[in-house]
C-alpha cells in the first residue's frame, strides 16, 4: 500500500516556500543522479524566482517569529528541550547565513554558460545540439565533474534554500494526522486560527487524489477519480493534518 | 578520447527535421529509463511543434525525391543494392503510414490529464504537488504502468518520426569525414552545390567546441574554447563532413 501526501497551501507565502522547496528537492536528486540536460530545469526555476521576488526579509521575519514561539515553548512542562534547543540553532545559524549572503541568484547570471542556456531553455525542443554546441560539450564532460559544478552552482541558493526547509518542517509540525472520511467525495473543514498548510494522507488504491481549496480558516477537499477524471462520489478515507 | 559530433542545419527544414530528431531520442530515452515528471518536457515540445506547423506534406515530397534518387542508384554499378532496396521499401512504408495518419499530437490534446500538466509545464517550479495533484498521483504508480502510457503517448508521433529520422540518416550518408584545420581557430568553406547539414567532430580534450553559420554553398566554423568562453587562436585539427 502506497500512502501519497498531498499539500495544499492556503497563503501566498507558504505558497512560494512550498514551491521553492520542491525546487531544493529537485536540486538534490540532480546531484543524486545524472539526468543529463534536464538538470537545468529546477536550478533556472530558482533563477527566475528568486529574480522576480526577494525572499529574504520575509524569511528573516518568519525566523524571528519561530525563534519567539521556540523560547516560549522552552518554559513549558513536557517539552523535548533538546529539540527545541536545536532547532533554535538551527535557524539562528541561517538566519545569520542569510543576513550575509548577497541575493541569491545573482552570481549565476554572470556565467556566461549558464544565461546562454536560460535565453534557450523554454523554447520547444531547444536543448538540440545545434542550438547550444556548448551544451554537448559540458554533457560529455565526465559525470563527477558536472557534478561539481551542478553542486556549487546549486550552493548559491542554499542560504535561501536551508531556511525555508526548516520553517515548512517546523509549520508541519503544528499538528498531527487524523482520521477523516469525505462523503461522497467531499470534504469541508474550519479553523477558528488561521491555517497556512493542508496536509492529506491517502492510500494511492482509492485510486483518487485530493484537489483542495481554501483560505486562512476555510477548507475543502474534492477528491477526483484518476483514472475517469471526474469528481468521485464514494466515501473516501484518508488522513488529514491542519497545520497552524 | 571522447570524439563529439556536433552539427548544423544550412536551411529551415533540416533544423526543423534535427530538433524533431533530438526530440524522438528523447522520447526514447524516457522510455528506456524513469526521469520521472521529467518525461513531459519533451512530449509536450513536440505537441507545440506539432500544433505550430504540419510537417506532412513537406515529408512526403522528401520521400519522393529519396525515392527517385534511390531507383536512380540501383541502376549504377558499385552500388549495393540490397541497402538501398531496404531503404526504398523502408520509406515507402513510412510514406504510406504518414499518408494515413491523423495529424500528430491531435490524440493527446484530448487527453485530460496532459493537457492539465501541458498548462504548467512552463512556469518555473510549476510542478509542485499542490498545482498538479494528478501528476503526483501519476508519478507513484508503477514505473511499468507509467512506462506503458508513455509508450502510447509517444506513439502518436511514429508516423512523423520514423520518416525524420529516415531521412536524416540518407542525408548524413551523402558524403564522408575528411581531416580538416581551422588555422587561428576559424575554417570557412563553400561548395557549388547546396549543402543541408554541416557535421564537425571533434575530439573532446581540446576544450573547445564549434559555432557554425553558413547558408546554401557557404559555411563558417569558429572554435570556442569551453572554460574561458572566447575564440580559440589555436590551430584546431577537427573532421568534417559536409553533406547535401
Amino acid at each position: 500500500m502506497t500512502q501519497l501526501t498531498y499539500e495544499q497551501p492556503l497563503n501566498e507565502k507558504t505558497r512560494s516556500y512550498l514551491r521553492l522547496e520542491y525546487l531544493a528537492q529537485q536540486l538534490e536528486a540532480n546531484l543524486a543522479h545524472d539526468h543529463q540536460h534536464r538538470c537545468f530545469y529546477p536550478l533556472f526555476s530558482l533563477c527566475e524566482l528568486t529574480e522576480r521576488c526577494d525572499y529574504r526579509s520575509e524569511i528573516i521575519k518568519d525566523i524571528d517569529k519561530q525563534l519567539i514561539s521556540l523560547s516560549k515553548w522552552l518554559s513549558l512542562p513536557h517539552i523535548d528541550a533538546d529539540k527545541a534547543d536545536d532547532y533554535i540553532l538551527r535557524l539562528k545559524l541561517a538566519r545569520e547565513r542569510l543576513l550575509s549572503c548577497n541575493r541569491p541568484g545573482q552570481t549565476l547570471k554572470q556565467n556566461r554558460f549558464l544565461s546562454a542556456l536560460r535565453q534557450r531553455f523554454n523554447m520547444p525542443g531547444a536543448c538540440c545540439n545545434f542550438d547550444l554546441p556548448q551544451l554537448h560539450y559540458w554533457l560529455a564532460k565526465p559525470w563527477e565533474i558536472r557534478q561539481q559544478e551542478y553542486a556549487a552552482w546549486s550552493t548559491t541558493f542554499d542560504c535561501l534554500l536551508t531556511p525555508i526547509k526548516l520553517l515548512l518542517e517546523l509549520t508541519r509540525q503544528t499538528t498531527q494526522y487524523h482520521q477523516a472520511t469525505a462523503e461522497a467525495g467531499f470534504y469541508q473543514g474550519d479553523s477558528p486560527q488561521a491555517l497556512s498548510l493542508i496536509r492529506v494522507k491517502i492510500d494511492a488504491q482509492q485510486g483518487c487524489y485530493p484537489t483542495i481549496s481554501g483560505h486562512k480558516n476555510r477548507y475543502a477537499i474534492h477528491f477526483v477519480q484518476f483514472e475517469q477524471q471526474k469528481h468521485s462520489d464514494q466515501a473516501i478515507e484518508f488522513q488529514l493534518a491542519t497545520c497552524g
